[in-house]
This record gives C-alpha cells, structure tokens and sequence, in this order.
C-alpha cells in the first residue's frame, strides 16, 4: 500500500491506520495533494507494484485557510517580477471542502493517463477527522 | 523545522533526530528530493515563517537504483505515445552518489529566487546511514 497524506503531525497514517512503517509506504505533502505524489507513485509502482493507494486528507487542514491567490501575491511580494511566472505556474493545491479535495485528487488519479489501470481501480481516498482521529472512507462516484 | 526526507520506512527524521513528532514538519518523498517539495516549503513559510530547512537522504536508497532514462523507458513501454511528453515533463530525481544528490539538493534550493534569503542560509544537508542509523551533515561549499 502507498499513502499520501497531508504532511500535518496530526495526519499521520502510520499512527491512525495502525501499521508499522514498514507495510505501507507513506508520502507526506502539504495537503495530502496527489498532483504532487505522482511521481513517487509512478517510481514506487515501477519497483514494486503497488496493489492500493490511500489519499488521505484531513480536517482543519492548513491548505484549508487560504487560496492559491493569496499565497501567490504573498510569495509574488518578496519576490523579483522576473520570476513572477515560476510563482504561477506552481499548483498550490488550497482546498475549499476536505472531502471535495479528496474526491477530486481520487477522481484525478484515475483519470491520469500515466498510471496502471489496475492500479486506479485500487485507489482510495479518506478524511482524517483532526479532531476525534477517525478515518472516514470518501465515496467517489 | 522543515525537514525534506526520503519516503523509505528507515528514513524517518522524527526517529533519528528523537524528534516527538510535533517540533518539526516533515516532508516525505521519492529520494527527499527538494525540488518536488518546493511548494511545501514555500506554503509552510509563509504560514510559519520557518526557521530551518533539513535535507535529508540516505544510503541504499531506492532513487540510486535506476536512471531517470531507465524509469521513461519503463513507463513509456505501457503508456499511449500522445502522453509520452507527460512522462518526458517530469523530474524523476534519481541520484547516482547519495552524498552529491544532498549537495546539489542545497545548492538549487539557496539559488532558487523563489525562497526567502534567510531560509536559504538555514538550509542543511545531511545524509542518513541507512545500516547503522547514523546522520551525518554533509559540508556545502
Ligand atoms: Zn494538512
Ligand atoms: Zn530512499
């Protein structure tokens, strides 16, 4: 199994799925973003062929409480101008609704023409509630 | 603290710097390649405004074991040819020396206009023993 998680202390699947670190193999990004696993999806499933993927976000989450364009002009103001075109073309992934986010990165993946099909048949995604610790499974279509 | 840290199970910063898990944010990815979490760092600074930044990469790796070519080639091999550039486009960050894949990690992070000048000069490299667990920093310029 691989995880994608959001990279917040709170949402660690080691903990909450009960495993022991060596089961699974977790990537852990500011928000749990699939955009931004997919090459480590992409290697892991070339080495060892990997038979599920969880993506798991979670409430109270800190991408949350902005959005893109918030952090853009934030970044873009102490930046020089000349480099204003890297600050846009990077996907900032802010989410409005947690479990919207999580549809949408599961329904991206199995979109994406670059992973195995067996593999999208296989992926999975889930809220972490920051709070209680429990994890809901999403439905996705 | 920002660490950037392989994904692999033995390469866990909160296990070898005794870190509790809540002190330090930890990015974790294919090879703890910081190119692939650039936007972490930049939406974790601007939420926190981070103080330092450790890259963190380790011996017996899995990113050592194969060449970005190596990786294209298996890829493109099961994927329809009008999504061969989509493959092509991506930074697949396999290493050939553990210890220069850190150096250069923290030489393009302090060049990267993007970040703010005094994370640049926080920036540390380390590389981890994968066999006896040990850290070592790896001495930059
Ligand atoms: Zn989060
Ligand atoms: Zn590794």
């Amino acid at each position: 199994m691989d995880e994608v998680a959001c990279l917040d202390p709170r949402c660690n699947p080691t903990q909450f799925f009960d495993l022991d670190g060596y089961e699974a193999i977790v990537h852990r990004n500011a928000g749990g973003n699939i955009r931004h696993a997919l090459r480590d999806v992409l290697t892991l499933d070339r080495a060892f062929e990997l038979n599920e993927i969880a993506i798991i976000h979670h409430t109270d989450c800190g991408a949350l409480t902005s959005t893109d364009e918030q952090i853009r002009s934030h970044i873009k103001a102490r930046v020089d101008k000349e480099h204003w075109a890297e600050v846009d073309a990077i996907e900032w992934g802010s989410m409005v609704n947690v479990e919207e986010s999580v549809k949408e990165d599961v329904e991206w993946f199995r979109a994406n023409p670059l992973v195995r099909e067996e593999l999208k048949r296989h992926c999975q995604g889930f809220v972490l509630d920051s709070q209680t610790g429990k994890v809901q499974r999403v439905d996705v279509e």
